[in-house]
């Protein structure tokens, strides 16, 4: 008998075949290896074909928009807000509707064409997680910015346009849905309890142990109870923190416990596209007690088809359990 | 400029970019015309393959499992939901479970294995619409199901596994969340203002004009106002009706709308895949003055990535407006 199961932050319910379970070799992704075919602009030397850059990591002695850099923040070039102009909010009858500010920029990872996050140094992938939060407190000084969203889509299959790796942030004046959703429904919880929603399953998670993929001294990585698809993986700090920023000043053990997923993704499901995003706390109460930053990453696997798009309802043919274990056991 | 918009529904904003739109040509996806190769477990001679047959349009002579159908309805071979057991719910620490009861059905809606529901006789696709109905008037009788979403998935790339064209419905022991958030929503606009929220909709988008795709005596074809993705169209009945069901007895007015929506959209994007998923009230509260059953339709013309999934916030490449208007000039 399959069984439904609810998220308890957001209350998405889940189907979950728990008795005939996809394994890991039941799911034929594109493998997602790079092949370094072609011109690329985020590669060294063709600086001049993006958008001047808003930042980088680069030698002391190289200019901007040149060579020697190791990490680079451009605009995306046909960005989906823009960043310039008033916010003007205004209504139309029933709809509501503002013009399009905001920002859109590329993280460009490292300079190495053949590199991914799971393969580049650990020290890369620490810089890349650095940028992400120099450039959420560059953005939050702006007043019409409310929220900024971090995100990660790798491969074609997940969205990705250009095969060398990065990132991507969007600045956005409005909080979006789910994130709201999360907001509301922990602000609801902690009346209620005084706790907050996401140290109970962190708790309750570290005592059950079934879901837990991995962790180390700060962090856990686990197959969330009610996950949209097989392999989804959350990583959460172990105490409580509501919004994404370094640990005793350091990313170097949230870099170490990203890494370590994406190598065991990697190794089980060979290379396969995924997505991540990162779910911080909003700028207008950034610190507080009741929310609870964290990543959720999923790899693209099955098809989002009309019953998921419309329902907002997922069937997941492998039980988070299973995936846990899968990824406790792959040797890295 | 984009434009950021809010669905006056379920409060989701999306971007939109307006000043570039995209066209119908800008979209490559892969044309979803029938080639018939190999063995179809849903083609006439082969019932045999399916699971025993719930329902059928059939000729009075022919015997149930045989062929002599015009239309056939099988629990799906591969179900998500099961129809045997009691429904069981139960907690786990701050996890909330039940199993999976439930039923997953197939609408197999021709026995031609060439048609699709925009070139079957228009008196079929009636008959596809009237064994919706007679399903879900079935499953209804079961206090187990909540709820029934019928919907549609058209072609490999929107998650259809078998080429002959079919339709297919899970009945759930809970309330879908989408669904929800739209009866919540539109219950609070009607506490406010003792009106039907999507009767205001209509209303203003008959005024309106610019984003009516086509309309007859008692539906309504519009590109809302906030759509997640290019040619996303909504089918509503003109005057208030909160559940899907026959107009004076008879579904030919909404098998014609819906039909030339899908000719259009086949003409203009040359046979997208899509999906659709029918929006009708909850059986506890089936007939009510708030809520107003509808029919969303999606052409998988864009990749779902990271942003969308981990945000509830999509980017929109084609304003309503425009694809309306290319709606509205093709000529079927």
């Amino acid at each position: 008998m399959p069984e439904l199961r609810k998220d308890p932050i957001v209350g998405r319910w889940v189907i979950i075949s728990v008795e005939r379970g996809k394994r890991p070799s039941d799911f034929a992704s594109p493998s997602q290896k790079r092949k370094a075919a072609g011109f690329c602009p985020f590669c060294p030397g063709n600086e001049y074909t993006t958008p001047e850059e808003i930042m980088a990591f680069r030698a002391p002695d190289s200019q901007p928009n040149s060579t020697g850099w190791t990490l680079r923040v451009v605009p995306n070039k046909f960005p989906a807000l823009h960043v310039q102009g008033e916010l003007n909010k205004s209504g139309e009858g029933i709809f509501d509707k503002m013009n399009g500010v905001g920002a859109h920029e590329v993280i460009i990872e490292t300079p190495d064409h053949i590199s991914s996050l799971a393969t580049m140094p650990p020290r890369a992938v620490e810089d890349v997680l650095r940028a992400y939060h120099m450039r959420i407190a560059d953005l939050k000084k702006d007043p019409r910015i409310k929220y900024v969203l971090v995100f990660k889509n790798e491969g074609e299959a997940a969205g990705a346009s250009l095969e060398h790796t990065h990132s991507q942030l969007i600045a956005l004046p409005i909080i979006p849905k789910i994130v709201r959703e999360e907001l509301n429904s922990s602000r609801l919880y902690y009346d209620m309890k005084e706790r907050c929603i996401f140290c109970d399953l962190v708790a309750q998670e570290l005592e059950d142990e079934r879901r837990v993929v991995c962790e180390n001294e700060h962090y856990l990585a686990i197959a969330p109870f009610a996950p949209r698809g097989p392999f989804e993986t959350w990583i959460l700090p172990k105490e409580h923190e509501s919004a994404f920023r370094p640990r005793n000043g350091s990313f170097s053990l949230l870099a170490e416990i990203l890494q370590r997923v994406l190598k065991q993704l990697d190794k089980l499901l060979d290379v396969p596209p995924y997505n991540f995003i990162i779910h911080t706390s909003h700028f207008t109460e950034e610190s507080n007690e009741y929310y609870h930053w964290h990543i959720e990453l999923m790899p693209k696997l099955t098809k989002i088809a009309g019953f998921e798009w419309g329902s907002g309802f997922y069937i997941n043919p492998t039980p988070p359990e299973d995936a846990a274990r899968y990824m406790r056991e792959v040797h890295i």
